[in-house]
């Protein structure tokens, strides 16, 4: 999916709403367990559910990675689900990968040949042969971790170097060498409030991936005031906040409810830049 | 597996030898390539020809999970037989994990638990929380990249703070905050020659595990020269230039001739601080 596809989508939706889907086996309806498809029925449920109002799913790997085979057969049933039914809909594997040139070309393979997904979050610790490999791919998206939303966050991405340079700015600007406005986004942490402006200043155009509204308590509100750019150049995630609304039979629609509400607001941060 | 009995094992085979099962599907001799279960009949021919020559093997991830099912099937084969055969070798996923807390979480039981392997590579971008949910298991380790073999090693990993301390530094000494040198390795490439007395400086009796021998063009005289402790402390992996020292029907006993050629290399080196 190119930018400007992404871009239309948001504001014909006024929203700009990522739903990930960290699917867990224990915490998936008790009702649905002992399906031999649970977690892509769930998943299933939950995307024709709320479809209309996000514009991106972001299945979590480790979710489906720990459940061995049937895990992968899993996330395998929901992206052939999704492209196959919502394809305008941005696919992001939340794998946070990044290994030697050879290793990384493998993992493209896999995530962008194998799956053809639009996006994947990459890990930056290795440098440009690292992230490279996934930017060789027209209309896919490397997202690269630069400051994330948890407490962790604070032990590296913020070392200064002499000259003030943070790690997390060092990222963003190395890598705006290596690719661009239309094949890398950035993960900034909700939690991180007005950094958003530091961040806009070396990255005005950027899209940013931004997860931690909700369970980890993050604001939309602050984030779109910071964030937001002249294109929305936002997709703001929410994962348990949504697909665990619930924990009875009513899980989709009490999804959908979650969902709805997080658009609504997402509409009228949309209005304020009025395309 | 314990630190006490993974020395036991380096001294008593006189080898430190890691030997890296990165199997594609595109690189095993032809002849296998039509074999339904040829990514597992490679590695069990390499693993019998080369085990009293090496205390561990790396499967990389990227290689299995690039295949699909199918690939992850060969992956849990190949664990499932060297625990089975070869319960005294270290065995450690190459994944480069690294996440928010309760995603960590999900990895650590991956590895540690459904696959009950001995060791993951983990990315420290993400902090202490992406990091601890693995050193929560007795007797596993997390070996953390500190300063990686590839050229984008230089990109951030050497980014220099204030007070002249370097990222890779700084992930080995806060590191060291949250495990010891019973839990915790580091990943050190042996491209990186005399960086070596500099992490020797800040982490004297940790284990540290060094790819970049062969293929990569380290050296493993000017990696035991500088990297060596009393208690051997490294762990020097090879994996294209075994696994693939040759493309017929010989696979196997090359890979046998390339692996006894570093162990024999090793065994001087062992001399040297004898036990």
């Amino acid at each position: 999916m190119t930018r400007q596809e992404l871009i239309k989508e948001i504001f014909h939706k006024k929203s700009f709403l990522c739903i990930g889907l960290d699917t867990d086996n224990r915490k998936i309806p008790a009702y649905l367990q002992n399906d031999r498809d649970a977690i892509f029925s769930f998943n299933k449920d939950i995307i024709d559910a709320t479809a209309s109002y996000c514009v991106s799913y972001k299945p979590n790997l480790a979710f489906y990675e720990s459940m061995g085979v049937r895990g992968m057969i899993a996330f395998e049933q929901t992206v052939n689900y999704l492209k196959k039914y919502y394809p305008s809909h941005l696919i992001i594997a939340d794998a946070k990968r990044g290994d030697i040139g050879n290793t990384s070309t493998m993992y493209a393979r896999t995530f962008f040949e194998e799956y053809d997904l639009d996006a994947l979050t990459v890990a930056p610790y290795m440098g440009e042969d690292s992230v490279k490999p996934f930017l060789e791919y027209d209309g896919k998206w490397v997202i690269l971790l630069a400051l994330t939303s948890n407490k962790g966050s604070q032990d590296f991405q913020l070392l200064e170097d002499k000259d003030g340079t943070r790690l997390f700015e060092k990222v963003i600007r190395k890598s705006q060498e290596w690719g661009n406005e239309e094949n890398i986004m950035y993960v900034v942490g909700a939690t991180q409030g007005s950094m958003f402006q530091d961040i806009r200043k070396i990255a005005p155009n950027y899209f940013l991936l931004v997860p931690g509204v909700g369970a980890q308590g993050g604001s939309l509100q602050e984030v779109s005031k910071y964030g937001m750019n002249k294109d929305c150049g936002l997709l703001v995630n929410s994962s348990r906040g949504i697909i665990y609304a619930s924990s009875g039979t009513d899980f989709a629609q009490a999804a959908a409810k979650k969902a709805k509400e997080l658009q609504q607001q997402m509409a009228k941060e949309i209005e304020k830049i009025g395309q």
